[in-house]
């Protein structure tokens, strides 16, 4: 099998005034007991495989009401809100988890919720937003982008939520990070999946304001690897996506203006992982930890066995587990156990 | 999908002196804090799936290290021996998680380890009990239920260890109901696998020392229910087996006598419920709590939504996560979203 690639980041200095220099410690504490209600401090946990030379841990973001880390930070950026804010109705651009956990979040504080997803969105995702009380507003590709890069569609006039950047959606997913460097204080090396920025931004924003010595990496697949072509070119480049692939919940065309300067000032680099060794990955948790895990929570834990991590304690984050259960089964059924690493 | 069926068992006195009668809470922390560097206390988290007007809890002992509870009564049998026991070596007869962990315990103490197998068992697991270091001994199904009923194979003069009988395993076992308890004070009804009769009994003595007022149910399938019948009839019965089931880590025909008046004097009934509702609850486990749970926990799950517990807060003691992947890739892949309950 292909050992991950990896690519190493000398992180740059990042421009002041940023939305996320203020942030202190207290913050994120405070953001911790304000979300402790209604999210889980996941377990951090010893992942029960082959070792490869190294300790391994697994941060059960999967475990998470919806499945989910995205109930972090979403469930945080509507508590950041303001009655007035909440009162014109909330609107996101996602299809996935965060959207989810936005709507739960919203709908039990009496907002309404507007959810921009593209025409291609599973009606799975789309029916289940509705049951939550989402109103669901299909649009193109193009136009559900220019969303995330900052437009706002025609007619709407409520609050928008970004779903992977903005203090409070990174603050929210710092909680993780806390999480970890708590109970495992001497970790060496975080591993999280990279989709927009939001969790591996949060995470490293922790282990710098508890002066963790741990190095973070973001972990992307061949299906789709953004973050390390932005970092090998110095920003943001269009790289191609394999839109077949099982891994769903990342691996978009290109990095987020908004989140470049914080991903190259935060990030100690990008392991990318071959489909295989994901797969292999999703093959080892179900069957040594008895977890199921998505694509992108399982590039985490393949990207754990790139030899640069030998002998290492290194935290895979399962970013969360919304994996087809067609797709679980195929997986589960094909024989993955050649050696590698 | 058929209801699961419930039978209701009044707890009759126990003769003294018996091995139990003199443990106390401080034992059962003990065991607790001796296990505590090789064990994991699992998390005790919210079932995430149709509630059906009940609270429901997963008590997830499938993330303990290889997968399963015993780890916990192995464990405590081996410290429970003096060094004259272990250096005779250990025996006992089981092809399951308790000679795993039996053998893990016993080696890494130096002590010679024979699991007795039936001539039946899976090579997966004579596999892996000689690479823990097990010297395996194959014999016929007769010959090895008279090891568990007490006789000594011939030629065998090691330590016998039960592995779901005798003291130490009963408190091993109880530290999850201690648990429990701590984590779910107010705990209604406790839903625990049956198979030997090892993990409910210890369980149920945790409740009664810790003074929880949770009744103490046995679950079992409709694949083989010794116990349901036991208490029918007043004392072990033999009942029909169906060996193809999915259900494999419980589901014996009849009810050891060494348990039957532990189990007659602390079990507050047994919930028998169909393969059908056995299997949606593995689905739910994965879909909603991105779990993998053998037959056995998922029987404890799909207990729960008997209407006897409605509007009850229900713990389901997750046992295990040994399920065969292509068994669960089946599994995965029926669609079972009918309602019920």
């Amino acid at each position: 099998m292909a050992l991950p690639d990896i690519f190493h980041n000398r992180r740059k200095p990042l421009a002041e005034p940023n939305f996320l220099a203020d942030v202190a410690r207290k913050d994120i504490e405070q953001t911790s007991r304000a979300l402790a209600k209604e999210i889980i401090r996941t377990p951090l946990l010893p992942c029960m495989a082959p070792t490869y030379g190294r300790s391994k841990f697994l941060k059960r973001e999967n475990l998470q009401p919806r499945g989910s880390f995205k109930i972090r930070c979403s469930l945080n950026a509507i508590l950041d809100l303001a009655p007035a804010q909440l009162s014109k109705g909330v609107y996101t651009a996602s299809t996935g988890n965060f959207a989810l956990g936005l709507t739960q979040a919203a709908r039990a504080r009496h907002a309404d919720v507007r959810v921009y997803v593209t025409e291609t969105a599973a009606k799975s995702k789309i029916t289940a937003l509705r049951e939550l009380g989402a109103q669901v507003v299909a649009i193109s590709f193009d136009d559900w982008w220019s969303i995330l890069c900052g437009e706002s569609p025609a007619g709407e006039d409520g609050t928008f939520v970004h779903p992977c950047s903005g203090r409070a959606v990174i603050v929210g997913n710092a909680t993780i990070g806390k999480e970890i460097v708590e109970d495992l204080p001497d970790v060496d090396v975080i591993l999280v999946p990279f989709g927009g920025g939001g969790l591996v931004t949060g995470v490293a924003l922790a282990c710098s304001l508890w002066g963790s010595h741990a190095l973070v990496y973001a972990c992307e697949t061949e299906a789709a690897a953004p973050l390390r072509s932005a970092l090998a070119a110095g920003g943001p480049v269009e790289v191609p996506v394999d839109k077949d692939s099982f891994v769903t919940s990342i691996g978009v065309s290109t990095v987020l203006q908004s989140n470049w300067p914080f991903l190259n000032a935060m990030v100690d680099g990008v392991v990318v992982s071959s489909l295989e060794a994901t797969a292999d990955a999703v093959r080892q948790l179900a069957k040594y930890n008895h977890l199921v895990v998505e694509g992108a929570g399982a590039a985490a834990l393949a990207a754990a066995h790139h030899p640069f991590f030998t002998g290492k304690r290194v935290v895979a984050v399962l970013s969360g587990g919304s994996i087809d259960h067609d797709v679980l089964a195929s997986i589960l059924t094909v024989d993955g156990s050649h050696a590698h690493g």
